[in-house]
């Protein structure tokens, strides 16, 4: 069999330049959200198949790359379907892990359990520009806070971190689960239908609220119920009271009050350039969402660079009682690409030399090259040490383009 | 399906606290080997599976965990072995890997090309105490460079690694494959049963030099070669000279000197407290070697915690060409292990405060106490904000227990 040298379909090599602005970014957000107090876990990568087929993945269950059972357990003439053939899959999130992770190991956390994940996701996507199959996602999770501290330090460690990688103008939009139902029923529409009402409105950013207004329509909506709905976003516009006055509820009044609450205290610290605010039209796919949900907006990048919430009901169904959960995943590679296509550059960058030595140079001289350049390196120096090249203007054009300055030439003589 | 709490077998759920000092290793690692002029990059954890089994990875082959095809490539009625229903597999090491994509991206790298890579490998081994089949490798790796500056770098980028965190006592050990060739030859074993000599050799720091006459007898060598063998080992010690001399040839000589050089050029850095020397009974398994071999031993803990050497041919197998190829692993999670056992705590840790709310604060003072963390933060502290609990003593010692040494307290009014 001939060797492929090309990386594996929508998977990719990531080469030295890219490497080092996420290794950056890793370090930084790391040393962010631990300054909050979130400690760093790590689940497999693989995960058992029954797991991942528990319909707590929504769309992402499609595309699970699915594990071969191994030696007697692998019965290939007797096999029906694929799951007879595989036992577990790569991760396709972190959320489902994270909850496993906690059901299995609760008695030896602290309470509550701040975490943060950050590890490769496997989805078996049709690639394309941008979307990879292997890809890392970057979650940070609080696990037994029923309060609105969780929100609060999730958008305040998040906004943080953004800030520190010098980003600015984006806007945090805040919605509330129960806000959303708390509208659609005080119009009129059925429960069970409210899911299909989501959707639509979930497109508002594309369509807008004509667009939205024609969709429900023409999904056979009841036309006054339609009608109140568009007229309850006119009038609540970015304040969540109106809202709640509006759909006139108590369960709004909540809802709104929590939103609110959410709004001024992370407005209070605020380490960035940016707009927090109440987004009735905010919906995120996510089914398991119960409470709060939130999303990062870069307008610029046209796309949301975080987004997260309350699913105070998804771990419950490992451990068996109900544990409130609040999360907030950044875009991980959104915010790589955003940095690079920025020209951004970390900051503490070290003096980069290059010692050139001639080839022949014999054990006694080469000892003391070596020394020489551990002594730059103790004082913070990157010290690369190569045999020197017949073209040496070369050698010295490409390290330089590199970010070396300085070259140092040592002569076999 | 009712769904499972354990992670799958073999594959570990990593706590907080192994986390941290696993991440503290991470970025030291990263830090160390960087300040020698190593770039960081990263290959997918997918591999394609003829590059998997293309009997390079040895051993490795037979523990692969292959992925399914998907969709319509997926046919489960027309296969007749796993390979017709898998397309790519986990990949079982870093080199294997790295060899594709210095293959694939070459025109990109800076010549010569200095990779670190840190990334998780996977084998369907059976599972015993300290071996995962999920785990941490840290590969560097020098390629296109022929001389012995390769590996000296990468010996002192090791030591210094180790050295920074508080290991000592350790020793290196270096051969050369060329060497062990030569020895084997001038005894009179045929080249190519050598191989099987080195098998027997290699158990020598169990078996000891008797134990190994006496394998080799009972696998049917000549007792004469056997005899010279033996005494070869007991003349040479530790002296590379003298082993040359004894085996007298000049391919024994030229290894001797590439040996000697190194140690020399070694010991004239040595940032830690450590040994170096010539091993003639070191063979490490891997038959890709072709050149150099070293291994780093620590006695108090029984094992290597690093171990490489120069690998020439590999990397033709994928560009056609030859490219002189050299690397060291470190066994991260051997290492992860002996610093957990050490106690070893990072040196710069940050104080740690936990603020405790009491329930209903309302959210002008939530925001007032969530900035004043944040000025803190700012100060390179800790801060944790949790919700005040019942039990606010036992919530307290089990925050200290985790390091939190200040507690400050705001009610509710």
């Amino acid at each position: 069999m001939d060797l492929i040298k090309k990386s594996v379909t929508g998977m990719k090599d990531i080469l030295p330049d890219e490497m080092e602005l996420r290794d950056y970014v890793v370090s930084l957000v790391k040393e962010v959200y631990t300054s909050f107090g979130f400690q760093s876990i790590q689940t497999p990568c693989v995960e058992h198949i029954e797991n991942l087929c528990s319909n707590q993945g929504g769309e992402n269950e499609k595309l699970i790359f699915r594990i071969m059972k191994r030696g007697e357990k692998l019965d290939i003439a007797g096999a029906k379907n694929e799951n007879d053939l595989c036992d577990s899959g790569l991760r396709y999130d972190l959320t489902l892990p994270l909850s496993r992770y906690y059901s299995s190991n609760n008695a030896k956390l602290t309470m509550p359990f701040k975490a943060l994940q950050m590890g490769n996701v496997f989805r078996a996507d049709r690639p394309q520009k941008g979307r990879f199959r292997e890809f890392m996602q970057c979650d940070i999770d609080i696990l037994g806070e029923p309060g609105i501290i969780a929100e609060i330090e999730l958008i305040n460690a998040t906004t943080t971190l953004l800030g520190k990688l010098d980003l600015k103008d984006f806007t945090v939009r805040i919605n509330d689960r129960r806000m959303l139902k708390e509208m659609a029923s005080s119009c009129g529409f059925d429960e069970e239908r409210q899911q299909e009402v989501f959707i639509i409105l979930d497109k508002m950013d594309k369509i807008g609220l004509d667009g939205v207004r024609k969709e429900l329509t023409d999904a056979g909506f009841d036309a006054g119920s339609t009608d109140r709905y568009i007229s309850l976003f006119e009038g609540a516009g970015d304040d969540p009271a109106k809202a709640a006055q509006l759909a006139g509820s108590e369960g709004a009044k909540k809802a709104a009050e929590s939103i609110g609450s959410i709004i001024s205290a992370v407005n209070a610290v605020k380490n960035a350039d940016y707009t927090v605010r109440f987004d009735p039209t905010l919906v995120r796919g996510m089914s398991y969402y119960t409470g709060t949900i939130f999303e990062i907006e870069m307008k610029e990048f046209g796309s949301s660079v975080a987004g997260g919430g309350r699913y105070d009901d998804m771990i419950g169904n490992f451990t068996g009682s109900p544990v409130p959960a609040c999360g907030f995943s950044i875009g991980f590679e959104r915010i790589i690409t955003i940095l690079a296509e920025k020209g951004y550059r970390p900051s503490k960058e070290s003096r980069k030399t290059v010692f050139l030595v001639e080839k022949g140079t014999d054990a006694e001289k080469l000892g003391r090259i070596m020394k020489e350049a551990d002594e730059l390196r103790k004082e913070g120096q990157t010290v690369r040490i190569d045999t020197m090249a017949k073209n040496k203007k070369f050698q010295k054009e490409s390290l330089a383009a590199r970010g070396f300055t300085d070259f140092r030439e040592f002569f076999n003589n």
